[in-house]
């Protein structure tokens, strides 16, 4: 979605890490395509002189009602396509280059016809443009950093009844609109507050990369060049293209979805046997779309990881039915086959998150040690080619920007009220919408949060790797435990989860919006402004739009349904692990796990070693687990996206590379946008006139027999 | 398939004529793209001097062993395609430019690789070519004129049932291997000896331009220039990537089309109500590239006879059901809504036909009157802007043509003696096979057949525009008149039918590989042979692939099945009308005829008035009548082809006219040449294992609760 913070998107850090720095790649390629290919690290050529010419508006002047306006319904439209992602796999790539171009696009458009008719009063800016992407990101970030796939929807009945164990009233919490804006609002602001008045040492002093952040002010920088422009026209009108097309395909597939196991997204791409252990293609655009943004590495991880779960695993676990677990047992039941699909995941994705804790935690205070005690700059740990920058002397750029950044100050005061303010607000009302949650669990939280805060925001900086989730899971296991399972530990665990991932996913967004603000010349304030009022956008505009899902679509959560939300188990079941500990686990799944949790350590532990050359041959574990829940659906959608891309850049590489996310921005957002009248339709009770129906040959004789007779 | 006789080919000559002369553009087109536009009308610059520097090799080393190895291969691949069209459709359109780039490809890859081992003796010359072009093009048109789809499929048990009239054992000769090959063995060599005497006068004497002939040796030239030899390497390219893809659509296909109404090709895109009218996309590579080929208006003239037919008029007979036909006739009876499809649309294939048979012999008669009796060359009438070249003095290609093309003769006693004794041996030998075609009728035809030959050729030369199809069908009417009833007289006229088509094929096609032999300096020698090796080879290869055809896909000519044949039933229906009248026919039915058989003529009259500019928007008469049977499946195949190509166009005209003929040829072959494994598979009883089934919503719960029970 944006730049940091969709690090901390859907659980497969790893993943997103990838992504991330794909983007940033990306924004670099850009940008050296525009021919202003000047950043800190190379003072051959400035950005800046090209705007000088340019005045930079007053950070009032950069708030415009009009970015608001785009920005609120660009909200809208991520947040339904985050809230799908959300719901089907959880992998959420980087949307940072479709929000940046039709945010472009959008005001560009309006403007333009104001200039017509003489009625324009300020031109748009590249100021005004950083203010729209800021609050775009926020507002839809706030679909991720809900909780909506994963903490929040884990509480409700529907998922509990799956998970089998502590499904009693005290662990359940059904969504409801009104508990869920009161939660956001009460968790999403205070992470905000906690970084505010940091931002001058990572962006100034520690000179932070945030690799997502700039991506994003070389995107904006380049869309307010005359070339920039012009590539970005283009990409536009590629993007609107794709995204009827996906669009369309999504209105045309919905015909043939009456009744379960119809419609395209049950193509048996491969035959029935394989359709039965979930390999086929499931034409659907958005995860076309999502391969072709996601890098290969990613794609093949996660078809690894389906054909090791689904092709090779499972199918033995299967073969012990009766003795492993009993026969008896449902197929959705997680003390039967499933509870060996869902656990090995779990224990796939912590030690994942594990390792990736431990080493980014330890680099950056590792870096931060360097940084303070040795007072030395240029001795932040070489990452992404970001060494040399310290030892050159201040560039024109960083002189103008730095001017600038310093220029609109937000006073102290102003941060440590409002944290305060918000806490102790919270901290009495949050047990009143979790009984569970007891007022000193928050208050703990509550102090320790800025430096968790800091840390992932530094962090994140350094490496473009958000660990929210990570800290999230942290709480569920800490609180849970702490709560125990009398007390409604689970839910404890699952909202402390919340309030945890919330503060620290602000947070760390924040300062890559500040980052992305200090080198477009937005002021921090605006910044600031922006951020806030995108999350008081996303706290409202989410749960209405998760609620529209929830009522529309009446299988969400359920396995093997169109929206099985696969983290909301996968976090209920941490929760529970985290209280109850691993007796709810059937025969030998423990060791299994203990085997895949070290086994994820020490696949991440090779990677490191073996250098980056090597490095891009081996699968990453957190993106291996995912298919192990879900199957493979989904992974040979994102497979074809990437041969797609790959086919495509053998024939093109240039116009691959200029308009490919632009394809697969088109691809993700009409299938997304889809959503919104189809869960209309479904609402208003139209349901689709027909069936496609997969049968074998015998019964489909049967069926014909059965139709004539 | 190939020059002129593809204007013979199918039965709406309308179309295939729109055809031919897009081949003639687009050799066209290729020549001035290679920078060589030079032919007898502009002498600007001259493809001979290109050719100079390289020896014409000798006539019986034009015709080497590679050449009818690879004429034999690409003769059993598109005999494959045409039968497919043959038996689906009866729309055929121009393979030319396919042909013409595989057997340059083929033989170059040869030659190269010897070249490369040092063994090769002779280089590929476009003599050589054009001999390969030319026994291509002669054995496959065997697949088109030995009737599988029309005549000689029509006198079948199959055939005769849906017709209902005259289905007694005198009237119906189901298909055997044995006679067929007899009967086109003993017919198709007739044709070649009768127009050999008269090459000289209708290529050197009357200049007539044969549009496909000169398209097809515009594009062998071009293949033998360095640029040529470049484009056609990519246009190779292009063709082998689409083959593949639309051959593995099809193997795809076929995994869902165990049993009936299963897989794409029953695909309700527009819904089940319009699926019950024919009105759906089947998904099928080939029209999808018939589409490409065919000029817009052919597409659109298809589309709106469907509209017509399935979308008005049918609609509105079925609502007098049980008035105007008896509502007990199954569905598939001539003598229900059946019979009106049918009958109608014969009516306004015979509209056209006779239009264009007045119109064209009129003009080949006139033509003609002037050339002999004027001896003024000028005079020929200005077809296809080619009024200039006589009077522009002798050029030097036409010099250099002019002196190859006379220095190797064909003594005219060959011609001579070759016409009687075949003649003899069929008037003696094919009343064995057809018992109801007396010998004297045989006799008759062959007394006429030299002067209709003639008469096809030279108008063939003239518009190109083979009316082959149409002189069939007058037999059909006076030889089944003439044998009555009583007689098997609807045999006889089939039978007659394919005397006199075959005859007047092979002599346009000949006549057209003579103007392309003198435009490659390829000898006249060497085209008889190479002609009369192809249509051996064609006697052979037809029978055998329709054999196949026939045994591997059981409703072989049942309405509504994959290969309906939809010619076989009007052909045989043409003979029941010409034996019987017009009393098997339902209430008004007759009188709907009339009206839209002079409504065809009409049509076709004020097309010719209103000018080239608004004829272009006036749908062709012919070309409507062909969903008036089948439905309007592939016309919505064909107009998706065409809006691929309108779109190609307009992204890129350049590239589109370049490579869409490569595009639509391999969509065309790779989809034609599955049908081999297809057919391979169902003789071996290898069923699809799935089903994809199109249900109601309510239908399908129906199944559900069945399946579940």
């Amino acid at each position: 979605m944006d730049r940091s913070n969709s690090g901390s998107r859907g659980d497969p850090n790893g993943s997103e890490n990838g992504e991330v720095l794909y983007n940033h790649k990306k924004g670099d390629d850009r940008v050296v395509e525009d021919n202003n290919n000047n950043n800190n690290n190379n003072g051959t050529e400035s950005v800046e002189k090209i705007f000088e010419s340019k005045e930079v508006p007053s950070w009032q002047s950069q708030l415009t009602v009009r970015a608001f306006v785009v920005a609120f319904v660009l909200g809208i439209l991520f947040t339904f396509i985050v809230m799908k992602l959300n719901l089907t796999t959880g992998i959420i790539p980087s949307l940072n280059v479709s929000a940046g171009l039709l945010g472009f696009f959008f005001v560009k458009t309006w403007t333009k016809f104001l200039e017509k008719s003489g009625l324009l009063q300020q031109p748009f800016t590249r100021q005004e443009n950083t203010v729209i992407q800021t609050c775009v990101v926020a507002s839809s970030g706030i679909a991720f950093s809900g909780g909506f796939g994963s903490y929040l929807f884990g509480m409700s009945e529907v998922v509990a009844d799956q998970s089998g164990e502590d499904n009693f009233a005290q662990n359940i919490k059904n969504p409801s609109l009104g508990w869920m804006f009161g939660f956001l609002l009460l968790v999403s602001f205070l992470g905000l507050f906690s970084v505010v008045p940091l931002r001058k040492i990572m962006i100034i002093d520690f000179k932070l990369t945030y690799p997502s952040g700039t991506a994003t002010a070389h995107l904006i920088n380049s869309f307010h060049t005359p070339q920039g422009a012009k590539l970005a026209k283009k990409q536009v009108r590629t993007l609107g293209k794709f995204f009827s097309f996906s669009f369309l395909w999504g209105f045309f597939q919905w015909f043939f979805t009456a009744g379960d196991g119809c419609g395209f997204v049950n193509f048996p791409t491969f035959g029935l046997k394989a359709y039965e252990n979930r390999f086929y293609f499931d034409f659907s655009a958005t995860y076309v779309g999502v391969g072709m943004i996601c890098p290969y590495l990613i794609n093949i991880s996660v078809l690894v990881g389906a054909i090791l779960s689904w092709g090779i695993m499972w199918p033995l676990i299967e073969d012990r039915k009766g003795d492993w677990y009993s026969a008896k047992e449902k197929p959705s039941s997680l003390h039967g086959i499933q509870g060996y699909r869902v656990f090995i995941a779990i224990a796939m994705i912590l030690g994942d998150g594990l390792y990736n804790f431990v080493k980014v935690l330890g680099r950056t205070l590792f870096a931060m040690y360097h940084q303070i005690y040795k007072k030395e700059a240029g001795a932040v740990l070489p990452v992404g080619g970001n060494t040399s920058h310290a030892i050159s002397p201040l560039s024109y750029d960083d002189g103008r920007r730095r001017q600038l950044f310093l220029k609109d100050q937000i006073p102290l005061w102003i941060a440590i009220t409002g944290y305060i303010t918000i806490s102790i607000i919270s901290i009495i009302t949050l047990p009143h919408i979790f009984p569970q949650l007891k007022w000193y669990y928050i208050l703990v939280i509550y102090i320790f949060a800025p430096v968790l805060a800091f840390c992932n925001a530094y962090g994140c900086g350094l490496t473009d790797w958000s660990l929210a989730s990570n800290y999230g899971k942290l709480a569920i296991f800490i609180i849970g435990a702490w709560a125990g399972a009398s007390h409604g530990g689970v839910l404890a665990g699952l909202a402390a989860c919340g309030v945890m991932m919330n503060i620290v996913t602000t947070a760390s967004d924040l300062t890559q919006d500040f980052k992305t603000g200090y080198m477009t010349l937005a002021s921090p304030r605006s910044m600031f402004v922006s951020q806030i009022i995108g999350t008081a956008m996303g706290c409202v505009i989410s749960p209405c739009v998760f609620w529209l899902f929830f009522k529309a679509f009446h299988d969400l959560g359920v396995p093997g349904s169109e929206y099985p939300a696969p983290f909301a188990l996968v976090y209920r079941n941490m929760a529970i692990l985290g209280v109850e500990g691993f007796g709810a686990l059937p025969k030998h799944c423990l060791t299994l796990c203990y085997i895949f949790f070290v086994g994820a350590i020490i696949v991440n532990g090779i990677r490191d070693l073996v250098g980056k050359k090597w490095a891009q041959f081996i699968p990453l574990p957190m993106a291996m687990a995912i298919p192990f829940y879900l199957g493979s659906y989904f992974a040979i959608d994102m497979c074809v996206g990437s041969l797609i891309l790959f086919i495509w850049q053998k024939v093109n590489k240039a116009k691959a590379d200029a308009f490919g996310p632009a394809v697969a921005s088109g691809l993700i957002c009409g299938d997304g946008i889809w959503t919104l009248p189809s869960s209309i339709l479904a609402l208003a009770g139209v349901n689709p006139p027909l069936c496609m129906k997969f049968l074998s040959r015998k019964v489909n004789s049967k069926v014909d027999v059965f139709l004539t007779s």
